[in-house]
């Protein structure tokens, strides 16, 4: 799959699209799922063209990569999820239902989280 | 939470405890997990005493955290996940029901993995 610079999340590191943000830093923007999974579902994004996990961890720069989970693990403690607990999750292709073809992860907390998989 | 070296992926690591390995380098190893909960299902640790992400964003060395994200791309290249797909999950804390606390990630596949959380 080729990176698509019009898709929706790099509209939104662009700032053409709006969002509701809850960080950024040089390496990775945060913000809310719109349509929530859970009472926390927060959608953490890199800043750079990667189109899934397989492409970011082969071709993002080391400090980018190092940066986009240190981004998450702060958002995380940002919201007071630690200690409760928190679920990450990426997903890449069809199979996982990705639908966004720009590299992202979900954190998703603030209530038991259940099972791995929907049944 | 403290890093309790009899945690059952410690004893995994050091060969205590057999496990049906899929991959291993000098950052993580990987092995099937022994209740799937889909038709692939792969556990991938690192090497080293870390009990969540969140413990091991913050304090593993640049190069372990960059080899175990490595890591999880070429198991899932090795079970030829990315053309179909495939879904990385990490489980901080007891909301998202972590089992062992020893710092882990999912990887699942081999079928349409639907929504993101159990209803």
């Amino acid at each position: 799959m080729e990176y698509d610079p019009n898709n929706i999340f790099a509209k939104i590191l662009r700032g053409e699209i709006p969002c509701r943000k809850i960080y950024e830093d040089e390496h990775a923007l945060a913000f809310e799922d719109i349509a929530p999974a859970a009472p926390v579902h927060v959608l953490v994004v890199p800043k750079g063209e990667f189109v899934s996990f397989d492409d970011f961890t082969a071709h993002a720069p080391a400090s980018l990569q190092l940066g986009f989970f240190s981004a998450m693990r702060k958002v995380a403690q940002q919201l007071h999820l630690p200690q409760n607990g928190y679920r990450i999750i990426g997903n890449h292709g069809a199979d996982a239902g990705q639908l966004v073809p720009h590299f992202h992860m979900h954190i998703l907390g603030g209530k038991p989280l259940g099972g791995l998989l929907a049944k």
